[in-house]
């Protein structure tokens, strides 16, 4: 059966030779689009939703989010935004709460934040292990996160456990733990960063994970410049994420590559640190992605309209360029054709504005535009 | 009737004796509060909502937009993005459009963005005339504000009309027009700004809505130092708004004097302006309010929300100064004692949030938090 969506006042189709349509309609029967045009030249179809001069653009694609956990950082949050230090644990107090937690109640939250990015028009979603950080949390994290996201990612390499000797963890990520992951996951990561993980050892990771044949993500230059972009490049990851700090070799080493700069502009902020340099990457000839890094430390939002309306407002991205970042720039960062752009054969996902236009996203922040969702061809708000 | 809220997990009261209560209850009946206290506490009631470990805070209190208007602006506001020229017009493109709306369209276009802004948790709502710039649609603004809005504010010193003389315009503010509102308006404000009215001109309005008993507002230091903050507090103006240029001696103005410091961060992010200096202010010990500056041209935003996560995340602002700010501090600008807080007698206007803590709001930066709004003991959403 065929739906017809008609009246749209702007199509953002990301498709390279449709572009932005104005009074244009879309069809998709089952999951995919099989059609997206002129409102004057659309076919027949069975069903027919009038969106009234609204705009639609494919549904956000997040790249990067950290959702299989449990537990509260509210007041660590708190004692950031006032400048007080705070030493209970960051990240290692989520990895005490989610290795404390039931399967069930890590399910439930993870679905309960999927849900909420869903209502937000967020219809393709990447989320990471990295709260488990010993073989048996790791594995059940990546069951757990399977089950909900459309991509998995490993991160046993977010951290060095509390106690634990650093090279002994990462051969044990490069063994036990990938071996325990591998069936769930496509991808691996590694947080590389003074404090987390060195040069040396995310190249470790790195290589073990693509020797078993996963696609590779890096965290990597957000709090300071490192190897971390270079090694991304290096390696041929899909995507190095955070890049807050860039020298202008990481930037034109990106340019070079087909490595996606995934910028984080809500951790940024969140953390107070400057917005990642999003005009220096793409004048270069850089492809960047936005992504939210929803976790409950650094950035826990899911809000992907925020971060396109911080991209325009404070990174001088333009409207253009943030929406195609938060969208098919998520799909480049996962090596993904089918979803963040409308065109034949892809994924019936998009969302339906009240706003006739993506430039209302930035120009109206804050406000809640996302007002209908359809993913794989279902209605889900 | 009275209605018993409870299992408020954080209840933020602004009221000075009661502060922030944690496991709270709230009665009000008919559309005031009734009582506010811990949940131990709490009296019986007629009806019972349980709002199930969740924050609730005063509405909020917008005290600054422009929401009388008809016309698009997208344009504009694109070609800033893209930092571009644009000569089409600005204020006075939307001045065209007003003038020739209907009664009819102006009230419903008026409508819809309270609407909007209530969803999204605002309960009390200032708005100003402004886009009329003749005595006939100046008026007429001023009545179909007058029916839709909390507080309307008289601003035929918004601009001087395209074609007129700047010291006739003046006269006829100080005039006719402001004979042709005030039976509608309890406020009178004008746009001090070089391009706009200067010193004298400012002056001269002042003193003449002061003459025929009207409160006074000023919009001052948006684009640069100036004298706007300065005549504000000589004329004991209830708020002088925007304030992202000041001097010391601005500050030291400010915090010696009642008028309230009342920013407007999202308009500073729409036009690519610094934020305005929230830390200095209160710092120095001034009152500061924040509002949304919603209006088609330079900050077409409803949502407080967006300026409290902005208020903290890069303007220094804790938690509960922002809330303050957006809620009592609002309430401070407007001169009323009866909203922006929950205390006995207060009006019960109030939002629950779908997370714990108002520490939320800034935590969770975009995420649509508000829930469920009281209005005047009605829950409109
Ligand atoms: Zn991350
Ligand atoms: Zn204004």
């Amino acid at each position: 059966m065929a739906t017809l969506v008609t009246g749209i006042g702007e199509l953002t189709t990301n498709d390279p030779e449709l572009g932005k349509l104005t009074n244009a309609a879309l069809v998709f029967s089952g999951d995919r689009v099989v059609w997206a045009g002129a409102a004057a030249d659309a076919p027949a179809a069975d069903e027919r939703v009038d969106v009234e001069g609204r705009a639609v653009l494919p549904g956000w694609v997040d790249s990067h989010t950290h959702l299989v956990f449990a537990g509260d950082r509210t007041a660590e949050f708190e004692a950031r935004m006032a400048g007080k230090p705070y030493t209970a644990g960051g990240i290692a107090v989520t990895v005490g709460a989610t290795r404390a937690a039931s399967d069930e109640e890590l399910a439930a939250n993870l679905r309960r934040h999927v849900d909420e990015a869903a209502y937000q028009g967020t219809t393709c979603l990447e989320t990471k292990t990295g709260y488990g950080l010993n073989v048996e949390d790791e594995a059940r994290s990546a069951r757990i996160a399977a089950e909900v996201a459309d991509e998995v990612t490993f991160l046993g390499a977010h951290l060095v456990p509390p106690g634990a000797d650093a090279e002994s963890y990462v051969d044990l990520v490069c063994g036990d733990m990938l071996d325990a992951v591998a069936g769930q996951v496509r991808w691996a990561d590694v947080f590389c960063e003074t404090g987390a993980f060195d040069e040396a050892q995310t190249a470790r990771v790195l290589k073990a994970a693509q020797e078993r044949g996963l696609g590779l993500r890096v965290h990597g230059n957000q709090l300071g410049e490192g190897p971390g972009v270079r090694l991304a490049v290096e390696f041929g990851a899909a995507s190095v994420d955070h890049c807050t700090y860039l020298t202008d070799n990481d930037v034109e080493a990106l340019a070079a590559s087909e490595t996606v700069a995934t910028l984080l502009p809500a951790c940024d902020l969140s953390t107070r640190q400057p917005l990642a340099p999003a005009r220096r990457l793409l004048d270069a000839g850089a492809t960047v992605a936005l992504a939210s890094n929803a976790n409950p430390g650094s950035s826990y939002t899911t809000s992907m309209a925020f971060c396109v309306a911080t991209a325009v407002l404070q990174m001088r991205m333009t409207i253009d360029e943030a929406v195609w970042s938060a969208t098919a720039g998520g799909a480049e960062a996962l090596r993904r054709e089918d979803v963040g752009v409308l065109s034949v054969g892809a994924r019936a996902d998009f969302q339906v504005l009240e706003a006739p236009s993506v430039t209302h996203l930035a120009y109206r922040p804050g406000v809640p535009l996302t007002k209908n969702v359809w993913r794989l061809g279902q209605r889900i708000r």
